[in-house]
């Protein structure tokens, strides 16, 4: 069977998983605001069309954009996806959303008789590239069958969370809850740290080998150590994500101290300034708050 | 070379240790205030004096108590041991306390010629058992070089952290403050979660295959999962531990407020009469605050 895949979105996610996706011999089309990007998929064997070309014969379409607006655009703004892709069809959204809105978005695709898959990714660049993402997915099992072939292709590991969207953002929240604080308790820890004297390159080696450790303080924290705030994953991202939690507890009525405090520590960061650096640029606040110098600095 | 050790506090730690010493056929001496404790290491090869006679003769002491208190009675006290041991022997501390307590220590043993060594412990009671602990430790190279046998039988990872007492307890205070952190995160985000209606086993299965993931949230997860409240290590050790993180905070005139905050819970879960039980147990504190039922809750 052949696949049409659309891609829109060719950010440092979108552009490794079209690679990914014409690796595994799919044909694709690529398309972003940056016509610099298209460029770079078309000159690796992406294919060239219009979008409204494109969407009217895709059998997939992912969207790999940055949050929900971006999303609802995608779909619904003008010459939106919804009124052109084909009865059918499915689109997979790979933003980090609120599960309401995933759900949303699911209910008005159906109208028009397209799958909406609610697939946040989870896994970085370097793993878009390789086709390795973990993919927090639901949605119905019809669309899952006909976008199989591009799963297996970006993703190493596909969580089927069950057969309505809303569950795979929900999961995607959560993770972010738990990065984003272990972002922020790393540059809590590390200017703690290097505050006694301790070298940083000494914090880093021992907590990774014991009870503290986290994946994000395996990452992030050498970035603290190298002064390297080249942005990965950005600040403002974390802005987003945290916000996201904030607002879903206060709709639950129930209460996330932890996720609010680190999300005050990234707001103040982009405040300051960082909000497009390396996300473990949060560091930079405590060090200011401390009257610290952290590696790297010009102070 | 023949090398006596005696252990004072035969807890979950101390008993491990102990046992890993004995099976290094190191004669060994344990001491509690509780003598059924004494009795088990006894039935198992530890030898019996008084306890004077046992530091007397003791090449190194290893202490494994809760907190600083306790280890300066255990050196100063009524009968303390500082004033039993021999000159050139070797006093290890391995309760988690401030830095500059570990440094105080070190200065006064200095004025009785025993070696101080900083050395608290990391791993948990299983890992005391098998003689697989990590040790985060300083002092003087004379007093490692004595106590080397018995480090051999108790540590698989020895961090030799400089030749002062201070570094180690500050490497296990950053351990246990992240530590905490990742705990109370951890409830955090299962109880958010589960008031959004995702199975507490799911929120377990995907993130620890995410970035989300924390050796904390792997190994204190499930017993939310579970309602297991058995102690482990319980909710008081972090009312300790990240009150000392909070003191060295404030001395230091530096602000960590996600640990601040992930203190407050675990306060409110002591006082809430839960200080005894897992220190997964802050679980119930978000719960409580949100209306929401855990696994195994009777409510």
């Amino acid at each position: 069977m052949s696949l049409n895949v659309v891609i829109i979105g060719l950010g440092s996610m979108g552009l490794g998983m079209a690679r990914s996706v014409i690796r595994a011999h799919i044909p694709t089309w690529g398309f972003d605001l940056s016509t610099d990007r298209m460029s770079i998929l078309q000159a690796e064997g992406g294919r060239k069309d219009s979008l409204e070309k494109a969407l009217a014969t895709a059998d997939v379409t992912i969207s790999v954009v940055v949050n929900s607006q971006q999303t609802e655009e995608i779909l619904f703004g003008q010459n939106g996806a919804a009124g052109i892709m084909r009865p059918g069809s499915v689109f997979m959204s790979c933003a980090t959303v609120a599960p309401s809105f995933a759900r949303d978005m699911e209910k008005k695709l159906h109208s028009n008789s397209i799958y909406y898959l609610d697939t946040p990714i989870s896994g970085g660049s370097v793993r878009a590239d390789s086709g390795q993402l973990s993919i927090m997915a639901s949605g119905h099992a019809a669309g899952f069958q006909i976008a199989q072939p591009a799963l297996d292709a970006m993703a190493e590991t596909v969580f089927r969370l069950g057969d309505e969207a809303g569950a795979g953002s929900a999961l995607k929240v959560i993770n972010q809850m738990l990065a984003g604080i272990h972002i922020a308790a790393t540059a809590e820890a590390m200017t703690f740290g290097i505050a006694q004297g301790i070298e940083p390159q000494t914090i880093v080696d021992v907590i990774s080998k014991c009870a503290g450790t986290s994946w994000m303080f395996e990452n992030r924290a050498p970035h603290i150590v190298s002064g390297d705030y080249t942005p990965h994953s950005a600040v403002s991202i974390f802005v987003k994500d945290l916000g996201i939690v904030s607002d879903i507890a206060q709709t639950l009525k129930i209460s996330a101290p932890i996720t609010t405090t680190a999300l005050q520590q990234f707001m103040a960061a982009s405040a300051a300034g960082f909000g497009h650096e390396d996300d473990a640029a949060v560091a930079k606040i405590y060090a200011r708050d401390a009257g610290l110098t952290l590696p790297g600095d010009t102070q």
